[in-house]
């Protein structure tokens, strides 16, 4: 039998023994665990970004995946344990959003709330419920054990409410959805949005973003335009990015998560 | 049988190819090693901070795994490696005290001091012992061979002496262990000592932070107080944390590892 | 059979979900991979650092590793794609230079441009070819695949030309090839290098490092001077490093990568 995948999601980051202790954790109960970490350097209590990147990565993931995803302002509160089953994984977290953008691309199937404590670490902690909680029901859930197991189903989730994007006269309307390390400014505007304003490749636009206007080329690749030139292009998940080839768009234009942009053809 | 789990720690970062070196060699001893890397930011040369973190995570990993635990300011010099042995695992690194807090909690039994070439690199450098000698001995310890091959038996070895917290006149009295990821300020004092002052849950607490003096609700969840909040909670390894709602206590309050801290019930 | 190791660099740094997305590609082809990061915080776009981070980390890995190496600032243009067969190894990446240090000191065999769609993923981007070509090829070469049925032999690659150490009137010259974590100040000069103007260990070195000159002793371990004094030593890939005991040289002398350095005996 292969061995069970398991991806992990956190804003832990990797300076204290968090994310070891989960991994710990899951290797006790599933000695064959191979674990991905996904990211843990989300920004500390965004469950946005967090929801975000989880995602983007779980489409390149194989049938079968177990998550853990923990950005948990409210842990130890009465916010409640879960595991989200998709159509092809599941997600262990906080009913909190977090896993809910990843559902619904996936296609949501069920959601139960954790509370059989055998699953659980005998000793649960109030303010680290990574290790204590969701770490050892994910391992159990790798070893074969069912989620119906774990409690009853669920059917007043938490479902994050995230703008959507709208077209005004031929003006696309959006928000920056993600900042990348390179700089790059991701939108949640896709390739389908940008075709509905009759964008081509390789054609101008214009792009307000918050106060600034922007005119950049639709360019298919970070090459196509001069070093230090920004451009506008589909990034790798499928949305537009505004970027710098070779440069920090974000740090340039004073960019953020959920600033405003505007997109018109020039 | 079960793959082998070993632990890494260091003070090396992320940026370097030392980490990957020490995993190469590991690999190459012992391919079926299933490697957890615990921490490499602790910050450079901070035995104490490693010692932390380092004892903080081994309670979670199963028995018999092997640990290389490398922050260590006298590579090359005279300070000897050696190998830990504790009820339940083996710590490879150098004689600094680095691993004696762990060993402390897990119960020591012996200590080696490595002088067998024949585990070590065939060729060792001064400056780089993590790769050289400390993770091709876990590997081999990893892969079956005992401790007590490695070399002679040592009495002699160094236990840091770290300020045990005190009581006088129902003042606690005791000091910043470690500054967390969240700007959490761990204290070095347990559940045990605040009852020792009769702190109970959802009393108020005086605390004194160098200077400071700040009155905080003693809760058992981070969530249980606004956010933006400070409060005083028992964290997931059993020690109280000056914390804030959603927010950096660290950098709030400017707290630093190493500072005085004294707790009256108010 | 031994599971396959495979080693990753990038400068995607660890935030994003871009270093999981490559792992979870070489996973669902290659499940049983032994996936170790080298480092994926090289400088963005810096090719050199990749190259130099890649060389020294290469010699520890065992044969027949794959490597997925992607520093590539010209993704989506029409730099190729290649694979490069050393003696003991096959590393994936793009044709820019950056796997063309290790490959020399591995020993080149052959290089092959990437062009048979079938070992890619279905669907490729033009801005993350890390992903979508560079991650499967590497998997399909773990799992046995020769590089051979990748696409065909190339002879015009791209061989980055860096500054080789020089020797005038006893007086060395090279450069600083590289900044460590801790600050440690690594030039291109080898031990070999320095015996040539009969650098002794334990004799003082005058170091001109652009405009500033040091007089140095020639340790042959950190701890060798006192603590905050500088010092030259042989590190462990084998160059002269220029660090301070237990302090970062490169912040104190203002040090960065590509800055000159001359070395006599003084």
């Amino acid at each position: 039998m292969r061995r069970p995948i398991m991806g992990l999601l956190s804003d832990f980051g990797l300076r204290d023994p968090y994310v070891a202790e989960m991994k710990a954790v899951i290797l006790s109960i599933c000695p064959d665990a191979q674990i991905v970490d996904i990211s843990h350097e989300i920004e500390s209590f965004d469950v946005r970004m967090g929801a975000f990147v989880l995602a983007s990565a779980l489409p390149y993931f194989p049938n079968d995946t177990v998550y853990v995803a923990v950005v948990d302002p409210g842990v130890g509160t009465n916010r409640r344990p879960i595991v989200v089953q998709t159509k092809r994984s599941l997600i262990v977290g906080p009913d909190n959003g977090l896993s809910m953008l990843a559902a619904e691309k996936e296609g949501l199937k069920h959601i139960y709330k954790i509370t059989e404590t055998a699953f659980m670490l005998q000793k649960v902690s109030k303010t680290f419920q990574g290790r204590d909680i969701f770490a050892p029901v994910a391992a159990r859930l790798a070893e074969g054990r069912l989620p119906s197991e774990i409690g009853p189903e669920l059917n007043d989730y938490l479902i994050p409410k995230y703008a959507k994007p709208a077209i005004t006269n031929g003006t696309l309307t959006g928000e920056v959805m993600h900042i990348d390390h390179f700089g790059n400014i991701i939108t949640n505007l896709s390739e389908e949005n940008l075709n509905t304003i009759c964008a081509k490749q390789n054609t101008l636009l214009q792009i307000a973003l918050e106060g600034q206007v922007l005119r950049t080329r639709y360019c298919s690749a970070y090459g196509e335009v001069q070093t230090g030139e920004v451009l506008a292009v589909i990034g790798g998940h499928g949305f537009l990015e505004i970027a710098i080839n070779r440069g920090d768009a974000a740090e340039k234009l004073r960019a953020k998560a959920d600033m405003k942009v505007k997109i018109n053809v020039a």
